[in-house]
């Protein structure tokens, strides 16, 4: 392969340059894919704040939400071939880890992010470890499965919580991530309220016919103990990292509820643990997505189980890949925004 | 019964009164039970300090870590009968709130403790619900059946904690209930390691064959990264209700690790949820004890499996409960202290 490609490099300073590079052949164990879509994630955008500096440096290809069809393989990759579609799970554990050795690879010691510690998915060609790549029923509809990484989240935050039918459950901020546990938390059988400040995502979550509590008009735990006669909350998803989310989760607590922390919490928020023992909580951590998430969110997103066509507000060139992160920045109401590769 | 018993009543301002109290005929659904022996708990001690004056006022018998023999039954309690040896589960639930219905009695949202919302075992004779006893096998010593209570505690605690054979366990904090939970978690298989500053119950651990560490004096997360090469810690015990212990918890913890909330936190910590996104940790509530921790604690005691008898530093008649509370507020450094019934 001699041809070159398109790809935007981060290069600092809330700024990305579109360049050509040249196709290179896969190594053994890589797979090289035409990416056809790539979303714009929450950890991107931190990306273009600059908050990842240190991190990712500043000749970095980001980009892990995607969906595309391969179009070459190395030699010892086997159950996967040129034309298929696919998406990758973006992880790339060490394998000699305490994590490792315990089967949980996706909390790896070393873990590598691909697209923030090695090349992602803004760029026409994306080579990845072929252990990354899960392929895609022929029929997919593509913008959608570039949804299937942030769903896998989804899937695995409301696997661990062990959601029954049935159970209460309030998801605490309603972006993206908080939309899609959402839906998979009604797909579970759970009764979903959402919290959300935003009016403008309230009306996406309206649509999808969610029961939306806006907590700066009403009294959260008032309107949770209304709807729930007075028992709590069973299953309490945390989406906002904010100090407000940490003190709604154990505020609305049914006993013995489980509190899942979906945000990531940078700073070392207050915790009201009083509740913990009044009321026996736990606390769940949870960390990215095993790789039965990742088949869950094919199989709901191939057979339409839960519609994640609404979340999608916007699909933009890679040309434009500069202004679609601006406009993000500039509009917080957005939901997900797509990058296409234009082929 | 027209005699009268001995009772010690907290006045108030760090002071007890031994009074004689009139003998009464149990009602239908009680039990009179002759208290052989009442440990002094760290709750006892917060209504000595004044802090528990608005919940429990001035004329209030405390006690609850207790054995007895019983006297007098109700007519309508079965399978109890006088020269009982028993124990009481000192916990009086509602009946009829969420958590009740859940079949979580020990976390009714009106729970009343015995010894606390009632009197309780700092007296002669007791009067209890029927459905708080449990008796005891004949043959069991009655100074170690008054640490049922908080055997129970830690019976309660390790259950939840579903620690498995093999296991690495910190127990941070190594006072009566600490001791208490690491024998149970050793007796349930784990490689227990305690944290504790106090060089005087150290000595008393130590004599338990436990491996300390002193976090004053050494680096805690080395030495447990040094036991466990870099694992780290599966359970975690937080024992010592401080923000130092909550910061602890977080930073030993291995991948998916619970840490059990033992020690109850009136005030808000601050905690590094970062590490349980990293980690997928899991933090639990764990509140007092279910029946089946009771019985769990009378085998243990009865069958002598593990060794409480190092924990009584000291057993002192009730004539004497007024200097027994001042000599333990004095020496933070002893374990437990039982008062004597004298009979």
């Amino acid at each position: 392969m001699n041809e070159t490609y398109t790809a935007a490099f981060y290069r600092g300073n809330r700024t990305f340059t579109i360049e050509k590079r040249s196709m290179s052949s896969p190594r053994p164990e890589e797979v090289s894919i035409r990416v056809n879509y790539c979303g714009i994630c929450g950890t991107d955008m931190h990306v273009f704040h600059g908050n990842m500096d240190e991190r990712i440096g500043f000749e970095r290809v980001i980009g892990h939400e995607m969906s595309g069809t391969v179009v070459a393989v190395g030699k010892d990759c086997y159950n996967i071939e040129p034309g298929n579609k696919v998406v990758v799970r973006p992880l790339d554990h060490c394998g000699d880890c305490p994590a490792c050795h315990a089967g949980l690879n996706h909390i790896c010691h070393k873990l590598k992010c691909l697209g923030l510690d090695t090349h992602g998915a803004m760029q026409e060609i994306w080579t990845v470890p072929a252990h990354t790549v899960h392929v895609l029923p022929d029929d997919i509809q593509m913008d959608l499965a570039a949804l299937i990484e942030p769903l896998a989240v989804a899937c695995h935050d409301v696997r661990l919580s062990a959601l029954q039918k049935g159970e209460d459950v309030l998801v605490i901020g309603g972006g993206p991530i908080g939309a899609l546990v959402a839906l998979m938390a009604r797909n579970a059988g759970g009764k979903v309220v959402i919290s959300e400040i935003n009016p403008h995502r309230s009306e996406v979550l309206k649509k999808l016919n969610f029961d939306i509590v806006n907590p700066s008009e009403h009294d959260l735990v008032a309107e949770i103990n209304k709807r729930t006669s007075g028992k709590g909350i069973d299953v309490v998803f945390e989406v906002s990292g904010s100090q407000a989310g940490v003190d709604a989760m154990t505020a609305v607590a049914a006993t013995r509820a489980r509190l899942v922390l979906v945000a990531i919490h940078a700073k070392k928020p207050k915790i009201d643990l009083f509740q913990f023992f009044w009321r026996e909580l736990e606390l769940m951590g949870v960390r990215v997505y095993e790789p039965e998430d990742y088949e869950k969110a094919i199989d709901i997103i191939a057979n339409g189980k839960v519609d994640v066509d609404s979340l999608i507000t916007d699909i933009r060139p890679l040309s434009e890949i500069q202004s679609a992160f601006e406009d993000l920045d500039q509009n917080p109401s957005a939901m997900k925004t797509l990058i296409t590769m234009g082929n």
